[in-house]
């Protein structure tokens, strides 16, 4: 699998998509997006385990349990969440705005909500704008804009199997409220592969697992995390146990990654990626708890932002994080600077360490060295710009 | 059980303490201190369950197993956590440097450490610094002040029960790596109430519980979580069963929650408390969950900070706490004012609310309408200056 230059989520043949302003977002520009295929589509999704479930969210689950779809309609600027009965009427109506302009039944499109919890959704406005939207085949960079929040920039990806014949493509949406539970706040992907729904929903929970689920900005684990992925079958066809799903699942997890690791470096007010790998684990969800405990703690994020070669904070970090492991048995490196062998301080270079906390990606190594599994996630640095962003936002 | 007007750890009868600047913090100032009572104490604590735990912790468990201690040292400026089988030495040569001092046993002498992870201790200077400090029945402000670190106040307080004859007291320090897990780091209780080790041990652990687990900063669990109680006997008989023992329990409570809240007001950065109380929750674990789990988000935390009544912050942060509940039968009040009724969003003045996230404390309270159970959880909203604050800590 390779990746595609330019490439989106209308990458994948027979994909369309667009955006407009809906006026929905207090500040303006495109808020409103639509991802529709020529052909009806197998569909798998993942959502927040959050309690508190946002309208949206309970549209699709009602719908992706089908395991067929043909469109998205997505809005940012509300959320749709804790609005009661009228929210679900609300998500229904977007749902069926969409389902007007594009031909087709109300129950093949999914809906999909970013913003403010408990205000209500602006149905007039989305209806009137949903009339605005242009699709084409290259709309998949306006849509990548149009659901951002407080992003900096569009997350998206396409990388092509050419050997199978298929192309998997996704867009996300990150910044705030991020600590996945399933899925994370917006990501959509689409595949021409040609693959039937058991397969999908299988591979994408596996992606997800190992991607956007390793991810964390904040610990608020959102109201609307989703994910969804519509494979229209005009490529190449997957099965499962064959070369073709293996491929398949590499690309998927290729996408997925990258998106997960788009989302957590531009997290709110982050001004580095933050990559932490545990390996030697008993289990896979201990080094996943440890990893995402470790890239999750506010000390060493902040140490991160200043540079600052505190380990101590990782290392206290892991130890709160739930997972098994023998203190005295613990390695621990930046970069390629040992800070830590068998849970005992090792001499080392300040000013080294400090330059390899100031790079673009810092990477953190721990090994437990009490077994056989390893774990990575990402997040980022906390810098003072979080707070101004997180202080700010509804007034 | 009545507060006494500039009370403090030495407030009950026969403790002496008293501090000394020893050369242990890079910054100056008062960083070792001897907390001291002249007939042997019954004795309890309780400890990080962080599985990296400091070497001052690891010297306190096997001590307190015993239920006996008569003094305590404590110093500022360096964790000794992470310190592998040096740091153990460490500790033991601070409790005989005391022990020397005082005349009494080394296994009589507990040791507490609070400042930066992975630091030898300097024992020379503390051995130096033990000879410099003064013991009065006066000197609890004095250690009070020296077990500081980022804090911007000393947290003491000590509460009198005439009826049943003792008093109760309690030194803590708190600001940053707060989310006690069984304890907070560091705080410090006296009585001279004649208790038994096992009522005594039982009575803390319900008061830390309700107390000083019920609090978080940044949601990082320190090595050093140590609260430890002597209890010397000077006073009043407590019985188990008795109405003494009632008042007991409530007087330690009293103590617990006041340092508890302190150190939550006092977090780092801080500007302002914050006070989650779920009730109508199915358990007290889910109560607890909930509670802490809301007061803990930085995104309701960052909402605080700025005034914004963004109450869908608080509904996702339960969402995601693990407890058990009926979204449609959520009530959510910021102070007096209802933000949310059965799961729907109530129209507010939003002026009022902010106001109301303004004050010094400012009061949640969520009702799940579920069941029986209560909790309290105490933190503090997130400021720049914790940023600051951490991206510059050892460096």
């Amino acid at each position: 699998v390779k990746n595609l230059r330019d490439g989106t989520i209308t990458s994948p043949r027979g994909f369309l998509a667009g955006a407009a302003a809906a006026g929905i977002k207090t500040k303006g520009g495109p808020d409103l997006g639509i991802l529709y295929s020529e052909k009806p589509c197998v569909a798998a999704g993942r959502f927040t385990k959050n309690r508190i479930k946002a309208a949206p969210v309970q549209w699709c689950q009602d719908r992706v349990s089908s395991g067929k779809a043909q469109a998205v309609i997505i809005n940012a600027g509300c959320a749709n969440a804790c609005t009661g009965e009228q929210g679900l009427k609300d998500a229904k109506a977007m749902a069926q705005a969409a389902a007007k302009k594009l031909g087709i039944s109300v129950n093949s499109v999914l809906v999909a909500s970013t913003g403010v919890i408990g205000k209500k959704l602006p149905v007039d406005r989305i209806a009137s704008g949903v009339k605005k939207i242009k699709l084409s085949a290259n709309g998949g960079h306006e849509l990548a804009r149009a659901i951002m929040t407080t992003d900096t920039h569009p997350k998206e990806i396409a990388v092509a199997c050419e050997e199978y014949g298929f192309t998997v493509a996704g867009i996300a949406k990150g910044a705030g409220m991020i600590h996945p539970d399933m899925a994370t706040m917006l990501s959509f992907l689409t595949t021409d592969a040609r693959i039937d729904a058991r397969l999908l929903d299988r591979l994408l929970g596996e992606a997800v697992g190992a991607s956007l689920n390793m991810i964390t900005v904040d610990g608020d684990t959102s109201t609307n995390d989703t994910v969804l992925i519509l494979a229209n079958g005009a490529g190449g066809v997957v099965k499962a146990g064959t070369k073709a799903a293996d491929a398949f699942a590499k690309a998927l997890f290729k996408v997925c990654t990258y998106l997960a690791r788009s989302i957590a470096a531009d997290g709110e007010g982050a001004t580095r990626l933050i990559e932490v790998t545990v390996d030697g684990a008993k289990s896979l969800a201990d080094a996943r708890m440890a990893a995402r405990t470790i890239v999750g703690s506010p000390l060493v994020k902040s140490a991160v932002h200043g540079r600052d070669p505190n380990w101590g904070r990782i290392i206290a970090a892991l130890g709160r994080s739930g997972a098994e492991f023998n203190p005295k048995k613990v390695d621990l490196y930046l970069d390629k600077i040992q800070l830590m062998s068998a849970g005992e301080p090792v001499l080392f270079d300040k000013k080294t360490a400090s330059a390899a906390m100031g790079k673009d990606e810092v990477k953190v190594r721990v090994a437990l060295n009490g077994g056989k599994h390893s774990a990575t996630a990402w997040g980022c640095d906390l810098s003072a710009e979080y707070v101004a962003i997180n202080s700010e936002y509804t007034t």
